[in-house]
């Protein structure tokens, strides 16, 4: 099993934990680094760059030089993200999708969405059927919530689109040996044989427009850097089957409230997260009781010696969801110099986190008339 | 890997070979006999006992009382079958298919045949997906010329029906380990990650009418003894999803030309098999150039010697293929006499066979424009 284990940290498609090197995992994980050339190219086409870009948000990737060169063939790119339906969706998990509807509306490109229910029941020993399903659904509205253009953007569900899935993904899973998934994944005698295949589910939609549109398209696919491993196996067997190896960008972990190095990133089962569907009142509670903070234990103290913005999870969030530049610079000097208190840090991260939630729940609202729209046709 | 050997025989899905004991066979595997009993019992419902029942053809069952039970209460059972689609299909496979068409006809009930041309593609390094898809057309018509009622018979192609059958084979997958399927089929760290799912695809005809008609059917599986160590685990999974175990019940092997010592069951793989698409000529030839005789050295020997009809070929395939039991004695007597030469029992083979196949090649013909019929629709 590829663990990246620096000190106390731990980076699996399942867990990630720990203070994270991200320099270090480049190397282990053998990726390359966003640098301002690639940024440059790829800003030659979006006509500005994301804050997560400009952030380092997105710090990696592999191939994106191939899949932007393909872009400029006319268009010959789309774009592959996918959702886990085993639970309600968190900020870690919108964040991927904000940037990659970003992605699609500037370089005006397809989307191919999976949901891999297959996988999430697979996994979770305790869920039925029928719960992930009601997790998909539940999904679903969240993801069409945030904007994406039906036009261009196809949902394809493992189970419900296995009559154009299924036929692919045997081609994937006869180049793929037990050996190859257990050094991978860390698989065991006792993983489930659903699982052992599952990776081969995950590999369709980065060649399935491909086979559907009879031509050689190169793929790009938005994700959260743990997810890698999937994609590594993928990117071994798909030029085998005559298509392009896909590319990834890829992002650093949103932190879990309690922080990376006591909870690890962002995620339902380690911590309290933020759901997109959590009220105001939710939002404040949890941030206001859960948010680690780099304040001071007194008032006194922090107006005198300061906090740490570079220890404060609520810092740490809006350098994720403040777009704005200076805004965020101005609260980081603030924080700094002690003229800014954690519950006035923690009430930004708020008003910013339910400014954008209540709109979206409304959009989620209207977006249960619209999951058919979404759906890939063939 | 449960493999039986007996003296220098194996047994397994995908080699037979050797002269099998077909008691110990029964007692390796756990399975039961097809005692007198249960055939009488058969027979209540059948009207008739069929001539591979009569013979020992099918020799071997497990809970066949349960699936009759069943049957009594309102015909509360469905046949399953199978074909694996990788070549011609030869006398082996039909006579398997043969006393299914017998078995639906006379219990007057739905059956459901799978074609796994999954797991043909996945198995077979050398093979392409649309070399599989070939022989998936192929076979379907061999399928239909045999006679099989289209309103009453529902083809599941794994690759055609996956919208139903995986979301079903995930449920199967979920409660099966690698440790598993590697001490049922001898799986390896190499084998592919397709194979190792698969058994999951395969369970899934075994209960999928229980889901579609939302009441728990009982499934009777005829098959060849070799292709148990599937429904073993399907049994042993089946229960755990709340439908009833499948019952199933059990052929010998019909031997390969040179016989079962010497290349064990009729495969295509291992030695000249009669094809249904064979013609006459075809026919005549390679019975009369391969089939093991058990005749004597010279006709003056054999005359006054007699040959040994239990251990030629073409005798043991008359006792599967001649339905009349006064004919087939009287072949027995006069070859052991010496009064029947071994070029004339060859020539009472390849008569019986020619027959057969140049009536199923006509309805083979008129099976291109029917396969429709026979599709499961859903």
């Amino acid at each position: 099993m590829i663990v990246v284990v620096l000190t106390n940290t731990i980076v699996t498609p399942w867990e990630v934990k720990g203070n994270i090197d991200y320099d270090k995992l480049i190397k282990e994980f053998g990726v390359s680094k966003l640098d301002d050339k690639l940024l440059k190219k790829l800003e030659s086409h979006t006509g500005e760059l994301h804050h997560f870009l400009k952030r380092g948000v997105f710090f990696a990737h592999r191939d994106l030089e191939f899949a932007l060169k393909e872009y400029e063939k006319g268009k010959n790119l789309f774009l592959y993200t996918g959702c886990g339906p085993s639970g309600p969706i968190h900020m870690g998990h919108a964040m991927i999708w904000m940037f990659t509807k970003w992605l699609q509306e500037k370089l005006d490109v397809e989307l191919y969405f999976q949901f891999t229910d297959d996988e999430k029941f697979m996994l979770k020993k305790d869920r039925s059927y029928e719960d992930i399903q009601k997790c998909l659904y539940d999904n679903m509205l969240d993801v069409i919530a945030l904007g994406f253009d039906p036009k261009k953007t196809h949902f394809l569900v493992d189970t419900k689109h296995a009559n154009i899935m299924y036929p692919e993904a045997i081609k994937v899973a006869k180049k793929i040996t037990f050996s190859t998934v257990k050094s991978v994944f860390g698989f065991k005698n006792d993983t489930n044989i659903g699982m052992i295949f599952f990776t081969s589910m995950q590999a369709v939609p980065a060649f399935l427009p491909s086979v559907i549109k009879k031509k050689k398209m190169a793929c790009l696919i938005p994700h959260a850097i743990d997810q890698d491993p999937h994609f590594r196996i993928s990117r071994d067997v798909i030029p085998k089957l005559g298509y392009p190896k896909p590319a990834s960008i890829q992002s650093r972990f949103l932190p879990g409230l309690a922080g990376m190095a006591e909870e690890g990133k962002l995620s339902s089962s380690t911590g309290v997260a933020i759901y997109l569907t959590d009220d105001p009142k939710t939002v404040k509670n949890k941030i206001n009781k859960h948010a680690f903070s780099g304040g001071r234990e007194t008032v006194e103290e922090h107006r005198k010696l300061g906090g740490n913005p570079d220890i404060d999870v609520s810092y740490q969030w809006l350098s994720f969801f403040e777009e704005d530049e200076d805004k965020l610079t101005k609260i980081y000097d603030d924080y700094k110099s002690g003229k800014l208190l954690s519950g006035e840090l923690k009430q930004i991260l708020i008003d910013k986190l339910n400014l954008f939630l209540v709109d979206h729940q409304k959009k989620r609202e209207e977006a249960k008339n619209r999951i058919d729209d979404f759906m890939f046709k063939y």
